[in-house]
């Protein structure tokens, strides 16, 4: 049996159970709400947490690359959306993958895009389905609900037998931005009020609007109303991070990712301690700082992850070092060299990025119970 | 035969000739001090590149992880340097590649731990070879020269016939920080003093001190004296980057990689222009941004990267977005959607770091000649 012990560091250690725990939440809530939750797994990027996630529902899932989509295509999901705004490079993968029998729906805000997509659908003779994607806020992609683009660009994917309007999409990347649950519920009203809005205007415009698509773990964790939203796109809530507790959309005990490093030196000098986690293990996000600077690059956590060490953060990083600013020499007895830390990532998404696999465990066991595999690439 | 316009992106795009011309000139200059040139591979991860590097030299590497040192050794590489400080989980694994007939050389700068490699080399009845690691100033990891530890680090991995003091290693990160050439000219003797001062109090000691390697491609690139010195261990050199230019260590036509990206959308609202490359390609680092703060998330060249497009960076990302902040509705016309551009990265270790292959261009040509795979992990 593998234990922590045996891993080499840095590792990125996933807890079962609070997945689990997790995606069992997020499913009550949707269930709660009347909307389908459709996770989106950018975050997680791994076939079990899409199996833990997606769960009870309808099995749809939405992906932020093509090569997810080829991926969770491979392992048997079939109702994919893929999330970012198409580019026409992209098209030919696109209908390569609906060729296939995957149902991959895509996203634009432009109307030359939505033209194109029309030709090629009809060109290639194969169906496609595109949504409009709405800025509800956020202003970062998007046309917002009452651009004089929506509904051309409406009537441009409305193209049948070949281009269908699959309706509207929005994530309200603003809630990262806020704190607390009144802060947040306004970002999900937005979320809300902006693709009702478009889905009535292209309604009016007689074109239909069946999928209304919401999505982002704050809103999804602590929105108040999805009254005429069809489904609920999250991703992060799989597994949450100090980004998301910063904003108090999850306790410390709900992150359930983290990289396991090994305490490699003591630089008395300059007061911190060494791991082997640096910016390829941690990323350089900041994403907690808002609202929690103190999480620095990350909370350290005892080797099985029950508790933060009083105070210590990782307080820099270079390629392959972290460096724990230590607040007493007690720290330096706690952390002697070759003793092990978790430590909780700022921005879980960033963290994860360069691992290509999770150890999995189950609460505060040091039993590695299996091997997750991550999809990594475009 | 492959063409840029062939590329899924984002690409990370590799210039064979520019590394040809970096790892040319940093070979020249290594010839005309007199010193070995043992390039650091934790940048490239790359065999292909390390050949280039290692060209005409002896052969010898470093490199910032164990899987990269397995990876080189499975391509041949026989003289390693592990050159981040070794904890004692990892002490097996350097067993292993020692049995296999890989040089391979690890540092410290603990005295437990100096102790637990005599222990664990004779145990195993395995030669093994540390360094000892100095601190030059940059305040990281390793002992100061004059530190109290130095001759008993030095006495432990004097353990002959098992394990040898390889000699002293130092990395004048501290060039990182620091502009133009007095500055890194100083960083340079900082580095070099610092590991004579340590090799003559070892020497005094009684103790062998075979090799003085040094290493930062700042200091490398721009040092004047290595008297003295065994070897320089730079490794961003090869690429080069825009915080390198920042430091005025290179010229913009010295970065030989960068990600090719396609304008996804075009946000008029926000003033932005949406492109496929966000913090997955090219990581968040703001390496370049003391000197250079109009460099944001890298710089916005045309197809081949002949030229930056006039004023235009990445002025933000998200995690398949980046944002590039318009100028003029001129820079609309200039990149419709669609249009393919080239990110001059701020930091390549960071930005390389997700991608597991270069597509490999000679000069401003679209075509593609060769894919090189990258190491990635732990």
């Amino acid at each position: 049996m593998t234990t922590l012990a045996d891993l080499r560091t840095p590792a990125l250690v996933l807890d079962r159970s609070v997945v689990a725990r997790n995606t069992a939440a997020m499913r009550a809530r949707a269930t709660k709400h009347g909307v389908r939750l459709r996770p989106h797994l950018k975050t997680a990027k791994c076939v079990e947490v899409a199996k833990l996630a997606t769960e009870g529902q309808f099995g749809g899932i939405a992906v932020s690359t093509l090569a997810e989509a080829e991926f969770f295509a491979r392992h048997g999901f079939r109702d994919i959306i893929y999330a970012v705004g198409i580019s026409p490079g992209k098209i030919a993968d696109v209908i390569a993958l609906r060729r296939e029998g995957v149902e991959l729906k895509v996203l634009t805000d432009d109307l030359g895009v939505a033209r194109e997509l029309a030709d090629r659908a009809r060109a290639a003779a194969v169906r496609l389905e595109a949504f409009i994607e709405i800025d509800c806020g956020y202003g970062r992609a998007g046309i917002e609900p009452d651009a004089p683009e929506l509904v051309p660009i409406g009537k441009a994917l409305n193209a049948p037998p070949f281009l269908s309007l699959a309706g509207v999409l929005t994530h309200a990347g603003q809630s990262y931005h806020t704190r607390g649950e009144v802060a947040v519920q306004s970002a999900a009203e937005e979320e809300r009020a902006s693709l009702i809005r478009a889905a009535a205007r292209l309604k009016e415009a007689g074109l239909p609007c069946p999928t209304l698509s919401v999505g982002a773990t704050p809103t999804a964790t602590l929105g108040r109303s999805f009254e005429g939203v069809s489904e609920l796109r999250p991703g992060n809530y799989v597994f949450y991070d100090l980004t998301m507790h910063s904003l108090g959309v999850c306790r410390l005990e709900d992150i359930a990712v983290s990289v396991l490093a090994t305490v490699t030196g003591h630089h008395h000098k300059g007061g911190h301690i060494l791991i082997d986690a640096g910016f390829m293990a941690l990323s350089k996000d900041l994403g907690a700082h808002d609202f929690l600077p103190d999480a620095g690059l990350g909370f350290v956590m005892d080797e099985r992850c029950r508790g933060r060490i009083p105070g210590l953060s990782v307080t820099g990083v270079s390629q392959e070092h972290g460096k724990i600013a230590v607040r007493s020499t007690q720290d330096y007895e706690r952390l002697p060299v070759g003793a092990r830390v978790r430590i909780l990532p700022n921005h879980i998404c960033a963290t994860a990025a360069t691992f290509s696999q999770y150890d999995v465990v189950e609460g505060p066991s040091d039993q590695v119970i299996e091997r997750w595999a991550r999809c990594g690439g475009w």
